[in-house]
């Protein structure tokens, strides 16, 4: 009957709609309770996803669609913080920013790769273990800190800065370890990708920045409507495409894109206000997704739980102890910030598992556990960044 | 190598991302350059996706991904619109706009029903082209009105009301056509449909409006950032979802819900910009997915060329002509704006053509007509638009 016609016709809308409205929903009201409990914001988002994903009640399960918007809500929120990121800022924290990105690649690597072999995994599993512990999930990170209403402090820079070197060179360690995992590494080729990456990076913060910049006044008196936005939109669009291409994660172009545009816009309140609408609309899904990943099925054996709870651990530990000491000289606050900034793995540490499960180099439990890791740091770290960065909100917003 | 394993992993990202910015970039070009030659953006937009879509270059097809992002960019389109019309307005040309409709769906129906009944089709398919014709898609000339900031003068709101009634009746000529092509027609059922839809629009205008309009306050001081926005983002989910569930279109309930905060929402001029952010990142999809539906390829035969020319004019002139003369008495140049303003029949009348493809009732060459007809009456329509507001929107302006 007709009404079964139309849900033929828009049924596949309904379901899309719906799932879409679940999301926003739960991840709003758990988002309202967790704030009103003094609790970060993002934190009530991801346990949205847990609570309405397969784990729990089943309601929404992850699909191309959630898969897709989620990517897109990254990308978007990493072109927001860009925005409010100069170059000029981040050549200021260059040096440090470097120094505790290689430490929180080295530390967590080495402890996740000796942790496995303890537990008498293969020397590749136990690569991948340590590869899925490397990346910091910035946007988590930037998400809370831009709650808050600092980004632009000198300690938020550096953990910007850190976290965008700590995914690059994690992208490097799990293309060194995914040939490793094939059984026969071409240097010359990873060292090219390195070489790549590096030099995209550099080229568009330096001479990308300063041509959007003059090109600025130009786009704005273009004749299409909200020429401006529409050209950070294509930009970031663009450069997370080429990242992407040359083997850089597409949360990297994305940032670099809105720092190219921050000098232009830096006072443009209409373009920061419209970008917010996309971010608002886009980031739930963001992080109802990462929340949605968890399968507490995996869980049946008390061995696998111990593994998990270790694994978890020293994600957690190896960060702050590595990052927090590489910054030890700005002071035990600042370098507590720092450390707890890195902590949070987020999508990048699922990605990873991801991978290793496609080559049949991890098995189901396996990856049971990294994506554990991966939400359980997520959900760790804002807490603690609230309370660590308090003061600092308060001078912010009084 | 390292590379295979990371176009693994983002790879599938990496084509959608591609497929964004080229949809977004051909879009934008295609703006400018009609935007140069004094013509609707619009129409730019919807020829992007004829030359970068499958007709042409086959840069980029119809998917899953660009058909959802297509579909919540004009949800988000009507949402928008409704934001700017407040329920008091509509009240005051309900009437006249009902009539507009109501011919509106009358006369191109009966004229594309005689039309293939001459031409020789069957009762049935000749049924399914007629309801093809008979849905306005609002979201066209909304657009093409918004751009002018013509949005709030009485002609506007008549189009509005009779674009959003004829959507409304459109699908329950669908719902019986649809049941008379499987053979059984459940009168009751339809009659249900009908005042489900009725009661549905008529409750949020006028008690929905009031009570979101009571609530705003409240909701504005809720702890979760931007939270009249995000109210707004769920309301319109939510009753998109409710008006497919009762078997009205996702754009009639996204339309209700912006209207039911436009009261709320007056003079929030942040609301509005962060609205705009959204519209203005999802709305190119919209335009660029229609353009890509058409297929050049059905039209080998020159007896199908002719159908297809007798079956846009019709389009035309009958929603021209029978919504013309229900305005008659509002004068000549608002009764030729109500008529052009109702032509474009855009992505309703390719819904319509799919079911009537999966129902068999229509064949591929038929299909490929329509497709046609709604793609050139959206094309037809702006230009001639501009023209006939051209006087009012410098008024506006200036």
């Amino acid at each position: 009957m007709s009404n079964m016609l139309l849900a033929l016709a828009y049924g596949h809308g309904l379901k899309i709609l719906l799932t879409l409205f679940l999301m926003m929903a739960a991840a709003k009201v758990l988002a309202e309770l967790f704030e009103r409990l003094h609790q970060p914001a993002v934190v009530g988002e991801i346990l949205a996803g847990v609570i309405i994903g397969p784990s729990l009640l089943n309601w929404v399960t992850p699909s191309e669609i959630t898969n897709t918007l989620a990517e897109i809500g990254v990308i978007f929120l990493l072109f927001a913080v860009g925005l409010e990121t100069k170059p000029s800022a981040i050549f200021k924290v260059g040096a440090r920013a470097t120094v505790v990105a290689v430490v929180g690649v080295i530390v967590p690597f080495a402890a996740g790769y000796l942790l496995m072999r303890a537990w008498g995994a293969r020397n590749v599993e136990a690569m991948f273990i340590g590869t899925a512990m490397v990346a910091t999930s910035v946007g988590i990170t930037a998400r809370v800190l831009g709650a808050m209403g600092l980004l632009s402090t000198e300690v938020s820079r550096i953990i910007l800065g850190a976290a965008v070197i700590d995914d690059i060179l994690g992208l490097l360690v799990l293309a060194l370890v995914s040939s490793l995992a094939e059984g026969q590494v071409d240097y010359l080729e990873i060292g090219f990708t390195a070489a790549l990456a590096i030099g995209f990076t550099v080229f568009v913060i330096v001479v990308g920045a300063r041509v959007v910049t003059r090109l600025a006044p130009r786009i704005e008196n273009l004749r299409v409507s909200e020429s401006l936005f529409v050209f950070g939109l294509l930009l970031c669009l663009g450069l997370s495409v080429a990242a992407t291409f040359i083997g850089v994660a597409a949360i990297v172009g994305a940032f670099l894109a809105g720092m190219a545009l921050a000098e232009a816009t830096e006072n443009n309140e209409t373009m920061h206000k419209q970008m917010m609408g996309v971010t608002e609309f886009l980031v739930p899904f963001f992080l109802v997704n990462i929340g949605m990943q968890v399968r507490l099925d995996v869980f049946r054996s008390s061995s696998i739980l111990l593994l998990t709870a270790l694994v978890t651990l020293l994600a957690i530990v190896t960060k702050l102890i590595g990052c927090g000491t590489a910054a030890l000289s700005l002071g035990w606050r600042r370098s507590a910030q720092i450390g707890v900034g890195m902590v949070p793995r987020g999508e990048v540490g699922i990605v990873v598992a991801q991978i290793g499960l496609s080559l049949a180099v991890i098995n189901d439990a396996l990856f049971g556990v990294v994506l554990f890791m991966a939400v359980a740091t997520t959900l760790v770290a804002p807490p603690f960044l609230k309370v660590l960065f308090a003061k600092q909100e308060q001078r912010a917003k009084g």
